[in-house]
């Protein structure tokens, strides 16, 4: 499993993944499900990915390697015009890795699927995000649904939509983001730390933070012991039941 | 979908359950998942079923027509001499009719399959919780392992692990079960009010409370406005991220 979540704010969109893989609880991996394409000051792509390793490393690796060259390499997601053209690109980038090792490769045990976040900003038109299922058609965060989750979405959940707030600063979205992380790493052993966090300004065309929260990160640790207190603290706060 | 918490205190035994069954998001139905036997004074038998509407409702019947002659028809919950021969017996009708319609009925959409907690006590041996599987074999909470949830359990699990106490009163297990149900009937179609909620004491062999709360219940609406804005300030006691 994954988890990853997408928050759009009125300020920018923050990212942030985990980094384990695993095939079986004896076969755990670290690797890397965020990435980012940037041209600084024209453009900037984030993706976030959870599903087959496999299928999700040649995606980024195939939509990577058009980026390289994106004059002799189309389509490339440097060259799209809009950020709704990067999503479809990355969709139909999705499906066809999806149909090449589902029909034409080997029977296999596990499914091929994947999911993707996408967000950024091109310039010319606002920061958009996306999220993209494994048939490759996509929808994007709005007003009402301001946020995307991909993997393990259950535990993380109930905190999100009863603190996000759109007005929220970087840093409470980041303090946001780790306590879901905390919920969900406490609970589902295919998703651990170090995690991966990566905030966007609206109309900056850069990253603005990048960051990797280890597993002996003292403000991890904190918020994490911290949570459970918080928490019966709450718990406390609410009337008592009488029968 | 469903969503049942059995808990396992110091003092007895507290059970939860929704009450809402679907069949595709436009064939929703009300209909209890919580049944009880008791011989005042010798035995309280709670049972909480999730899965296949049908099936659960063909192994509770089942169980309470043996139940109902059970010098005539055996094996019956109501002489089996220990909770474990209880839960067995249970698990041997889960197994026989998941067999039946899988094996010998007509082909389905749907799985067959039925969870269930089991929980009670029987005079001259503890109180005890058991969860059977569809397989028919089945787990028993632990001092590790207090509680068991079936049915839609992600969602409503973070608040249990962090806010369980085996010492806690009944009063604060109705109310961290509730935060737990509204948790998961926010963010899951499937599960709905009313609730029905039992209160077994130790050495009580009657059952010490038993309620339903519905939708208008004003304790409820109380926890569900209160939890958001508790969470809030617990999100806000912990300590700021800062870059």
């Amino acid at each position: 499993m994954t988890y990853c979540v997408g928050l759009r704010l009125n300020r920018g969109l923050v990212f942030m993944s985990d980094t384990r893989t695993n095939a079986g609880v004896d076969n755990i991996s670290v690797f890397k499900k965020m990435h980012s394409w940037v041209i600084p000051g024209e453009r900037v792509i984030t993706m976030m990915t959870a599903g087959n390793l496999a299928t999700t490393q040649a995606i980024i690796s195939t939509l990577d390697e058009r980026s390289k060259a994106p004059a002799d390499r189309k389509p490339s997601i440097l060259e799209a015009p809009s950020m709704f053209q990067v999503a479809r690109l990355v969709g139909e980038t999705v499906r066809e890795e999806i149909h090449t090792n589902s029909f034409e490769g080997q029977e296999a045990d596990s499914s091929f699927n994947a999911t993707l976040i996408v967000g950024g900003q091109i310039k010319g038109s606002d920061p958009r995000l996306f999220m993209i299922y494994p048939e490759g058609n996509f929808i994007e965060a709005s007003a009402e649904t301001p946020f995307f989750q991909i993997g393990e979405t259950k535990y993380g959940r109930p905190i999100l939509v009863r603190v996000y707030d759109p007005d929220m600063s970087f840093e409470d979205a980041v303090k946001l983001m780790l306590v879901s992380f905390d919920s969900t790493i406490k609970a589902n052993l295919s998703v651990g730390l170090p995690l991966d966090l990566q905030v966007y300004e609206n109309d900056s065309f850069q990253v603005a933070r990048e960051q990797r929260i280890a597993l002996d990160d003292p403000y991890y640790n904190q918020i994490s012991t911290g949570w459970g207190e918080a928490l019966k603290e709450a718990f406390k706060s609410l009337p008592d039941f009488t029968f």
